[in-house]
């Protein structure tokens, strides 16, 4: 009987990953910087704000002059100016007993420490008002600054860009940065039964599936997906289309089918071939997705994926979406979603091996866990994955969940 | 005092967004197809797979001639040919004592109803085999039409396309199919006081945060972002690139800053004139995020968002983000994450409105419930929400959490 020689556990695969290298550093600009990661700390180059600002339309104050300040007994204060938006605040200091009216955003003057909203104060003329509520220093105010003083690291490495970090960065005008390159991927489907989704297959072709899969799944991963299309059931055109790869600069190279271990599968030699030395992974104690093989080629990966769409699904979302965040230099784990759910049924499962089992997750009506339900269906259709909402994951030293246990569910993208 | 006439409440707010249309149907291909979202329900154009397929490599057989096979008690079949992938099975039919070789993929001979595993079987020549193990009828097989037959609905206007929908839409040959169009969102900031992000501001000026900020959460949200810049606080410039916005085909035109009560408030006076009529909503009961304005004009709508930054990112993610997915044609929650914690301190509010706190949260050691603790921060500071990881909701009708007490949090995107 023809087997694997070693399966290897989830965390044994991922640790093996965690060896490859983060890409390196690029200079993009602010407009292509969603959802990238910076490449190193970046630093304020000024104080963020660069000065200290109101927060409220109304009257800049010495907050001790209104100490006290209420509807019976208003302090009264001598309306010495108006700093307009966006101009420079004015250069004499704030006497004590004065006010000057700003607006929200302005610049705060000299002398004054808060501001009164306009809603509690009243106009007697252009030159007085009445305020009718105390303040205590710093109120409605930001002060210069504050968010973060110039030499501060505002950002860290590693961290990937999320609206308010492009905010932040618009902020203070920093429009190009370093980031981490995005792992490239080609993605290549093989055997010779497939045909490309445009055709009409003749009788025992299906078209192919997994590389449009694969290229949504890449592109939400954050890398660049490049599809190299569909590659025969032979050593020779096998290993031409992967080379091709590596030479077009694939960081990561997936070869969906063919990975079994069949009279066809010739990934496994090829990638030897390639590395010159045995893959990395080669089976792992997972279902679906036992028959995967990791090959390493310099600082590069080549994947080999089991052809069955629903397999090749949960091998990307365990391992190639976990190598797509290290080498993008992220936690491994961004990106994915997981829930703790309760089980719907029983999900039998056996001792030794990870069971990932298609479930449909449903809000539970009494406000507890959500509750999940297993699809079924074999891991080579495709309505299983349509119809899931997620992977519910069963342990390795687990015989499965009775119905009414907690388990966690991998949420699908 | 002056004020807002009548606050509305988050879900009268989101009631009032729920009129707007979804927009019109566009063709694609499906190439352009990932996160769009299908305008019509997709009919299954022939049965997938389109014939009886192999998910192993072995022998195909007739089930019950392999019935009570084992180890001990072999079942001993001839093999009349092979089934080479991407090939025609043969025309004649599995008799009696009879098996095929198979491959994993390959199509079902006609009269076998089952595939055993190479690994259960022994080859003793070239035709013969002996099989040890029995399986069922449909074993290790995918019947044709097993995922969906022709005619079926496998995909439900309204759903978004995600890799396995795309992997679906490959393996039926759709390669242009009708999606609801992207909304298009125009992006402007107003005030005197704000510059571009590549431009130095003197003093009294700041760089605009929130076109950056907006323009990601849109293209986040699955829309299209156009930013339009920013306009002086005038009432002519403001209406002249609100028109300009809604000749350019704006769906959603986003106003950020100039939307609080206060003297240069030129937004909802801009809006009233373009849609001649009072706004839908003007404030709502929410902190941060009361002075928000929404108009309609004919099937667009007009924001007036706040101008501090994390005020603007939540009335974003709880109203502009809720009517992108209304116009999609999703449920308007897609795309939002929401997870139960547990208060790490004591969350103050006050009754009558419904608080958004910026919290951090922790996963807990023990495995319960994650904990948020609050960031402390004015909602003009772009560092609380860099910060954060998600909003804390504070209910109306609560004045507050104590230390332990469950919460609801809504993840930054």
């Amino acid at each position: 009987m023809k087997g694997f020689f070693s399966l290897l556990t989830t965390s044994q695969v991922q640790q093996i990953l965690c060896s490859f290298p983060v890409l390196n550093a690029q200079q993009i600009s602010l407009l292509e910087a969603p959802g990238r990661v910076a490449a190193c700390d970046i630093v304020c180059p000024e104080d963020l704000p660069p000065f200290s600002r109101s927060t409220m339309d109304g009257y800049a104050v010495r907050a001790k002059d209104v100490f006290g300040a209420s509807e019976t007994e208003p302090a009264l204060l001598n309306v010495v100016g108006e700093v307009r938006m966006g101009q420079q605040a004015p250069s004499t200091i704030l006497e004590q007993g004065e006010a000057i009216k700003i607006w929200t955003g302005g610049m705060l003057p000299k002398g004054a420490d808060a501001v009164v909203m306009l809603e509690y104060t009243k106009e007697l003329d252009s030159s007085l008002v009445e305020v009718y509520r105390a303040v205590t220093p710093n109120e409605n105010v930001i002060l210069k600054g504050e968010d973060w003083l110039k030499g501060e690291v505002c950002i860290k490495k590693g961290t990937r860009l999320r609206p308010q970090e492009l905010g932040l960065l618009a902020g203070l005008g920093i429009t190009r940065l370093e980031v981490v390159k995005r792992p490239d991927v080609c993605i290549l489907s093989t055997g010779d039964e497939i045909v490309a989704e445009d055709q009409n297959p003749p009788p025992g072709k299906i078209r192919d599936i997994n590389s449009t899969t694969l290229t949504a799944l890449v592109t939400q991963s954050g890398a660049v997906a490049r599809r190299l299309g569909i590659v025969d059931d032979s050593f020779e055109a096998l290993y031409a289309k992967c080379q091709e790869a590596l030479d077009l600069g694939a960081d990561i190279v997936l070869v969906s089918g063919g990975s079994s271990v069949g009279a066809r599968d010739f990934t496994l030699k090829v990638f030897e071939h390639i590395c010159s030395s045995p893959p990395l992974i080669h089976g792992v104690a997972i279902r679906p997705g036992k028959p995967t093989i990791v090959s390493r080629y310099r600082d590069k990966a080549l994947f080999g994926l089991p052809g069955h769409v629903a397999s090749c699904m949960v091998v990307y979302l365990l391992f190639v979406h976990y190598l797509v965040n290290i080498m993008h230099g992220l936690d491994p784990e961004t990106g994915l979603a997981f829930r703790r759910v309760k089980c719907g049924e029983i999900f039998p499962s056996v001792a030794g091996r990870e069971d990932y089992v298609r479930v449909r997750v449903k809000e539970d009506q009494e406000g507890g866990f959500p509750v999940a339900y297993p699809v079924y269906g074999k891991s080579g259709l495709i309505s299983s994955l349509v119809i899931a909402d997620g992977l519910l994951k069963i342990p390795r030293d687990s015989e499965g969940y009775h119905e009414g246990e907690e388990a966690e569910v991998m949420l699908l993208p």
